[in-house]
């Protein structure tokens, strides 16, 4: 049994993650790899049930999907996790716990991210309704050494997602397709960059 | 990817569960199968942190599990599942929606089951301090057609692990190996009774 993979997605609110990590899934899935998509609402319905947006809360939530990645991905799965994630501190703890973790910033304006949020989250958050809020009341800690990093409001997801899968190719944790993906050279020479190829 | 199993060990608290689970790990790992054992304690601490012991929280744990061990199972590996999981229609719901569910019926008197407690959860069900105690002060719902039926205070934890293992061999769930199990032909008649082979 081959490792599996631990793709994270982090990004504040609305900034796209989960429209990206569904179209990295079946980009995946469509190459027979085994593939498992931890989204931040259907895990809280599954595994988070009663929790809130505290941060005391949302840590525990992000811890719970780390549990469950590690599971996965030490048996070969790629597991996909989407959620906002703030704070680096739990991010790399959960690097160290689980098979493959590749870090995915999507960064985005705030005001973009608010423009988009079909949730009506940060309207709450704005309202005092949420308190803690991820980039209204509460810090996002951005990643500093992403493996992917993607401006969401400047790329189509067709392109992040791609870049995303480029990326597992060149770190060679996925078989190598050639698709004709045009920025490999840049994506290489940031992995070289950051110390990662 | 082959689908995995969902071995699901249920019976009173202090039944013995829990080391019939670890030595059946033991086993299947033995094997070169992939596996994964959620076992109570450790699955509280990990996806169930906050939730308590009445009727509505212990179901929300076994739901927990059972999402989890649909994630594993789908992808080829055996989660080994160790809870109370006094609800049949609850059993009934989580083998719907996993790979290969195999019911594991650990069978112990009460009072066997009270007298081994090292968690002293039972004299704490009997002083009030924990309510809804399954076998105490809430039902255990008996299986009727478990796949593996256990008597752990008749057997030893060797011979009940065996008897699991054996089982799925002869469900056909994994490969057969000839190591003289003495009781094969009535593990056989009893899987044919039910229906199962």
């Amino acid at each position: 049994m081959t490792s599996g993979i631990t793709l994270w997605f982090t990004g504040v609110p609305a900034s796209g993650k989960s429209a990206i990590a569904r179209r990295v899934r079946e980009l995946l899935a469509a190459r027979g790899l085994p593939v498992e998509l931890l989204d931040g609402p259907e895990v809280r319905q599954s595994l988070s049930r009663g929790l809130g947006f505290t941060r005391e809360d949302r840590e525990e939530n992000v811890r719970r999907i780390g549990y469950v990645a590690k599971l996965l991905s030490r048996n070969g799965v790629i597991a996909i996790c989407a959620a906002v994630s703030p704070y680096r501190a739990t991010r790399e703890e959960i690097r160290q716990h689980v098979s493959n973790f590749v870090e995915i910033f999507v960064d985005c304006p705030l005001e973009v991210a608010e423009r988009r949020d079909t949730e009506g989250l940060y309207a709450k958050a704005r309202a005092g309704v949420i308190e803690d809020f991820t980039g209204v009341s509460d810090p996002y800690e951005r990643p500093e050494k992403p493996e992917v990093y993607i401006r969401s409001d400047e790329e189509s997801i067709e392109q992040s997602a791609a870049k995303v899968v480029k990326t597992l190719e060149l770190l060679q944790l996925i078989p190598q397709v050639d698709d004709g993906f045009p920025d490999a050279d840049d994506l290489r020479r940031r992995l070289r960059g950051l110390g990662y190829i």
